[in-house]
């Protein structure tokens, strides 16, 4: 998507080989109406798909997430939450997601009453980087005995081999922006 | 607003006398459909103090004030984390903050650069119990030295006080629903 990449070499700032940074408008401050043209492009991209519920984590999937609900008929976005609320008290569904800009291991929860037996579910997140929360999301789905009709992510950093490991599941994998590698500050996309 | 009481009398289920869970649309399951329309509501009662952004919590917050900024423009949307990733490098405004339903005492950070001297900054969240979080949320605003023009909340628990601190100190509140008791699993409207 040319306008997403345009906005990455514009707002977003690169460092080291590893991270880029878009707080300014994906993951800490929200440009709205951008996102909104963001889910869009997924809707587009998974049109054929026709799914039924979207997926996402906690915190910054969330946004997009329910952009791209817009654009799919309003249909109900769940959010993995990394930490156990004490109001989350009945049955759910757990997998273990590293961090790797935290540093830390988190564990993804999903209500079992928010995902159904054969239902078609489409993950969409900010970031794919190595992939783990995205095979963390994978895997909650599995669990559940639900399907998978894709991951969308607004970014995807192929260097990183997320998109290899989540293809290696069968999963197809829509990325709106492909950076094949970073270096000394100066984005490459693929 | 009627269809939110509506829609906690049909779907919440109350817990104790504290304890109003409303996952199944607000903060874990998301119905971005009935989010859109709070988001207008929202709009509709603080159309009068023309807001520049919007700043909330992550992660519940995030839905209804990406919901709520559609309606104000598209005006950017601010999302206060609770963990520090490695990518947020520079200065940040910090708040500790006491979740009572996760037990624990959480920093909520936001990059300086996000909220600026004099900004005009509407904060949104999707609960007001005992005002922890909004409090934590007006401290970084004034942090800023921007002017925090009111709270809008989805649900407020009146009987746990939150309203009354935030309104102690001079803010503005919003509810769109108002629980004035819990007892039994009978929820009562103010």
């Amino acid at each position: 998507m040319e306008k997403l990449k345009e906005r990455i070499l514009r707002d977003g700032v690169a460092i080291g080989t590893e991270i880029v940074k878009v707080d300014s408008f994906l993951n800490h401050q929200l440009d709205v109406g951008f996102l909104y043209e963001l889910g869009a492009e997924f809707r587009r991209r998974f049109a054929d798909a026709n799914p039924e519920k979207i997926l996402t984590m906690e915190a910054s999937g969330i946004p997009v997430a329910c952009m791209a609900a817009l654009h799919f008929h309003n249909i109900p976005v769940v959010f993995a939450k990394k930490a156990a609320p004490s109001t989350m008290t009945e049955g759910v569904y757990t997998a273990n997601v590293t961090s790797f800009t935290k540093g830390i291991i988190s564990q993804a929860r999903v209500s079992q009453k928010f995902i159904r037996t054969g239902e078609r579910i489409l993950i969409i997140d900010d970031f794919l980087a190595h992939g783990e929360a995205a095979l963390g999301l994978l895997s909650l789905v599995e669990q559940a005995g639900a399907r998978t009709l894709g991951l969308g992510v607004v970014i995807e950093k192929e260097f990183q081999g997320g998109s290899a490991r989540v293809r290696d599941k069968g999963c197809r994998v829509e990325s709106l922006a492909i950076i094949a590698h970073i270096n000394d500050g100066v984005i490459t996309f693929k």
